[in-house]
């Protein structure tokens, strides 16, 4: 349905009731999901030291890094439009390049190294689809000002801690360690150190997962004919540097970070780039082990990639070690939920300075989505308030003593404030997922009783839950009782 | 700085490190006031049964009631843009559209009434000065589906319970409540009926406080010539009406609400429509009265306009009482801090039905201005991280893992990272408003101890809290305790 400004006018025009493509509503439970798990992960990048901030939605267009051409059609990517004065903004498409931009405009005042953590919605202008959003919930903490490796390893252990905080059982995640300047000191020992080959190198060990150790081997060298008969060109690494690299991608051990550094320093060869990345991953593995992040939490893999050409140094991928099935019952892996790494170029754009940083992000809808998967609902169980039945209204005083008394007693509760019958009230009280109904007919309020239902029983026994004949025994359906016993009974049943 | 899509390459280009104009970079300190804020005025709004709501960002411009030309140039007072199918999409200006929007997409579906709250961001695009932004954020709550005054009286207990919970003392604020079809029947009686004329009405009232009733018996009649010597027409009200508005206008009586409505009932003439609103008035006086809320926390106000043609029943104010001193020593009231009312026909826009519905909405940056012009500080003092000062990189494992140990312990804890000597460690301790630095050197360590520098007395001290004689007896500014006995001393600092 579009508009027309020539003969539209409000009186008559009836927009249909539809939200944009990719912009999703979240009801209470998802809601409750998020603030768990942002409220959760808070308390420990707080305990960490790192400091709240906040940016507004938009940037200049050039401090995101997008360069706009002048014209109707803002480019891809981004939600751009022109301010009054004509300059282009954007909505922001993560958190790191507003952060960026305040680290550069504030560093004069700001204590130094830097630390804070942010979240809140990123927006992507790209086609949504099931699952695609075009804005989403990012969860990021960076260290802006420190060279140290110690501030990398700061960042491995609160996401350890964070992704536990969050509620993901331990051994259900681990955090992924590399060095970029292991791999790139390698190929300038190899003589491969034009940028183009290195980018080559990247893409073919980022396809380890998928094609194995054969199908990287053809990738690194001559290049790999696939099942389509498509071929794809190599890196065109000569035979001892494609070993070196196949090596070095699977120098991971199984007897935890120290054995892996002992691997890697085997095989990287002689260059001053690897010494210097090795050196790094020493320092973090230190700094993690006095921090007590254990070899199942934090351990190095040579084959992380994560992302092309944006780190410099330490990178980190978050994993999702669980696997689950989905409704047709295949099984699923969730892989990787976050990550990040050292990038060191970010606020030079702005200064011209080189200022060291690294940082970590998640995405806090798959989080939420894995912790599901792993069986645990973030902030905890869908509850409803209790519902006060309106039979009369005449009655509604006594009606709103009682949820006046229920809310002081810290129980969420409300009176039916429709106008529809009993049943229906009922109805929208299980919809509402409510523990329990109270009802007041005249006859309660004359004898100064109230009547409860159990609703959580009801669902329990539908659902099978709970035995039928046990239950007449021990916990009643329906009771009447004295009005001054009511909290202690709903207390009761919610408790129960 | 702008960019020419002719002639910028990227790699020379360097962007100026600045936000839009009316974005706000948001720093601990506000951040926390806001969060706490949402926190206490959450859990009010669940304790009465409302549930989370979150939209998108982005509405269609049609679904937001704006009416955009299909031109270049998106209209006055949002930001809007062309989504690839060149449909308007808008950032929401308030969370009442999207709640219309969703609630006619989903009405089948929902339980009803519909009770939700929702806080979140909106956009105006508006002309930004000293304190006034482009995006702040919002926190509503409304309930659609329910005719019933006690909904109304509800969400006015709520916007009480809400505004308490938040950290506003008892006494600080009161919610003004009125209804517009009183006003509305005295008029239609009087003859005064046409849309024009009640609105020229409800603008003269709206001027009360300004013009005082002199000025407004003005404004109601011929019209007024202010001292500038221009001349405001009149709403054209004969004598006896203009006598029956501002008999109206003043019938709030120190009384109570029930003593208003008595002053009302004699005032309001007889319209059906104006014993109607004083009938919705008198239940949600009762409903309050049955849901303790006391005639100093919401007492009824005729003078209240709200708005001018969005309501359509009760309207309702938050006032801030309290007056506080600027930065001159001029004293500021802050007035209005939020409002709502009962609006019918937003949901109609899209359904052709009419819904209706009532709301409360306030500002949460306003909110946290008005609490720390009350002196109270939401979420409390801001306190920095302990820091751990790194004498020597070989002891960082030494350091880690005293903030290991205080980080389990709830305390929030860092080494510093960067590069710097003793001195400036202490600057950037005392700038992050840390409590204490800990200080591990070669001897400490040897001997297994730790010294503990007290920051907070340093600032006491600076500031003249603490006095400097008595300290010295009670509080030492530097300890070197067993390191055993790290945590304990810590603590002491932080509760002391």
């Amino acid at each position: 349905m579009t508009t027309d400004s020539e003969t539209n006018t409000p009186q008559d025009f009836r927009p249909e009731a539809r939200s944009p493509r990719g912009f999703a509503d979240k009801r209470a439970r998802d809601l409750r999901a998020e603030r768990a798990i942002l409220e959760a992960v808070s308390a420990v990048y707080e305990r960490y030291g790192f400091e709240a901030l906040d940016t507004g939605a938009f940037e200049y267009a050039d401090a995101l890094g997008k360069f706009l051409p002048d014209s109707d059609r803002p480019n891809e990517g981004v939600f751009a439009l022109q301010d009054d004065d004509d300059q282009w903004m954007a909505l922001r498409y993560d958190l790191t390049a507003p952060l960026a931009r305040f680290a550069a405009q504030n560093w004069e005042t700001l204590p130094k190294p830097f630390r804070r953590y942010a979240f809140g919605p990123v927006w992507r202008n790209e086609k949504p689809g099931p699952g695609r959003f075009r804005q989403f919930i990012q969860c990021d903490a960076d260290t802006v000002g420190s060279a140290r490796p110690e501030a990398d390893a700061e960042i491995i252990a609160m996401a350890v801690e964070g992704l536990e905080a969050a509620g993901l059982p331990r051994g259900a995640a681990v955090l992924k360690i590399n060095n970029r300047k292991l791999l790139n000191g390698l190929l300038t020992a190899a003589g491969a150190d034009s940028a183009g080959q290195k980018l080559a190198v990247l893409r073919a060990v980022d396809k380890l997962d998928r094609l194995g150790v054969d199908g990287v081997r053809l990738l690194l060298g001559e290049g790999r004919l696939d099942e389509s008969g498509d071929f794809t060109k190599g890196a065109g690494l000569k035979g001892q540097a494609v070993d070196q690299v196949l090596d070095f991608v699977q120098a991971g051990s199984s007897g935890g970070r120290s054995a892996t550094l002992d691997n890697i320093a085997k095989v990287i060869g002689g260059s001053a780039e690897g010494d210097e990345g090795l050196l790094e991953l020493s320092r973090i593995d230190a700094a993690l082990t006095s921090l007590g992040i254990a070899d199942d939490q934090a351990f190095i893999d040579p084959s992380i990639v994560r992302g092309l050409e944006y780190y410099t140094g330490a990178v980190f991928e978050a994993e999702l070690l669980l696997s689950t099935t989905d409704e047709k019952g295949n099984k699923v892996t969730f892989g990787s939920i976050g990550g990040g790494g050292r990038y060191d170029d970010l606020v030079a754009r702005f200064t011209g300075n080189v200022t060291p940083a690294t940082g970590f992000s998640f995405g806090v809808s798959r989080l939420a989505a894995a912790l599901r998967a792993a069986g645990r609902e973030p902030g905890g169980a869908a509850r409803g308030p209790v519902v006060v039945i309106a039979f009369d209204d005449a009655h509604m005083p006594e009606y709103f003593s009682v949820v006046g008394e229920l809310r002081a007693a810290g129980i969420p509760a409300e009176v039916y404030l429709g106008t529809s019958g009993m049943r229906p009230q009922m109805k929208y009280a299980d919809r509402r997922l409510s523990p329990a109904a109270i009802m007041l007919g005249g006859d309660e309020i004359a004898a100064g009783t109230v009547t409860i239902k159990d609703l959580d029983l009801g669902r329990e026994l539908a659902s099978g839950v709970a035995d039928n004949a046990a239950w007449k025994a021990e916990r009643p359906g329906q009771q009447t009782i004295p009005r001054g016993q009511l909290v202690d009974a709903v207390r009761k049943i919610i408790g129960g």
